[in-house]
């Protein structure tokens, strides 16, 4: 039996990660569409660039640890989606749609943050210090963009949630 | 139609992340099994108690919310913990078993951490400080937890990972 290391873990969580942005890239426009404040909706437009870049980020980690970019089914973010919609049907027309998709977009950045995390210090331990790098480019972009949701959050979307319709 | 507020929003978070602590407390006695290190199995039971008193700090903010501790199904931690079930499957008998769990159960404490910071914010804006209290003290407790998880993985099992079997 081949024994299974770092290197079949950094891969095979490699690939976790890229089908699950890709999965995210499919998602964020549906997001944007559903959000009834001009900046959220602005805020998952900017993001879905910046999510562009980080499946390119992506391509090039592959190519150093001399892989091709591929996917593996990533139940995780498949989960966290599935709530997203969830709370998009639920709350469609309420005051707290807004509210309810930032805390569901928060939940997608934190995966994506742990699992950067994860893939960066591994990256190191290889001896991939470029590709690491690369991870760590992505994980300071997500923890960015998460502080950004909990502020908008704060300045509009929660007090609109929080005072209803009127 | 009934409009949705913040209200309705805080209490179906909350049920959510009581069926997901619920769902933690029955994961990790399988994890501590399956870990190999000591320090891993360790780990593990420590954060099992931990996780009963979240569970317990969950009930006493229901009933300050003036609602029965009642779970919901969260397709999010399902989708995290069924993808840490397969790695324990692929990794079994190998050397990157630890790290590869260690790496799971941090997805699980970053959808806990993001799960609590939200609830915690709401908590305050509804006037609820005595809940934003208890939620933030399981907030810091996952935070440490997750920080600490990153040591052991650092210290030991992406070490044992690396070297492979010998």
């Amino acid at each position: 039996m081949v024994d299974k290391t770092l290197e079949t873990l950094f891969h095979d969580t490699l690939k976790d990660i890229y089908y699950a942005e890709g999965k995210i890239l499919k998602t964020l426009p549906k997001m944007a569409k559903a959000a009834q404040s001009p900046e959220l909706k602005a805020a998952f437009e900017k993001h879905r660039g910046e999510t562009e870049g980080q499946v390119e980020r992506l391509e090039q980690v592959f190519a150093i640890f001399g892989k091709p970019a591929q996917g593996k089914t990533c139940d995780a973010i498949n989960g966290i989606l599935e709530e997203g919609e969830g709370v998009l049907e639920d709350y469609k027309d309420s005051s707290a749609l807004d509210a309810g998709l930032i805390a569901s977009a928060q939940a997608v950045e934190h995966y994506e943050i742990t699992r950067y995390g994860t893939l960066k210090r591994w990256a190191s331990m290889l001896g991939l210090e470029d590709a690491a790098k690369l991870l760590d480019q992505t994980l300071q972009q997500e923890s960015k963009t998460d502080e950004s949701l909990t502020v908008l959050a704060d300045a509009t979307a929660n007090v609109t949630a929080l005072q209803g319709a009127e």
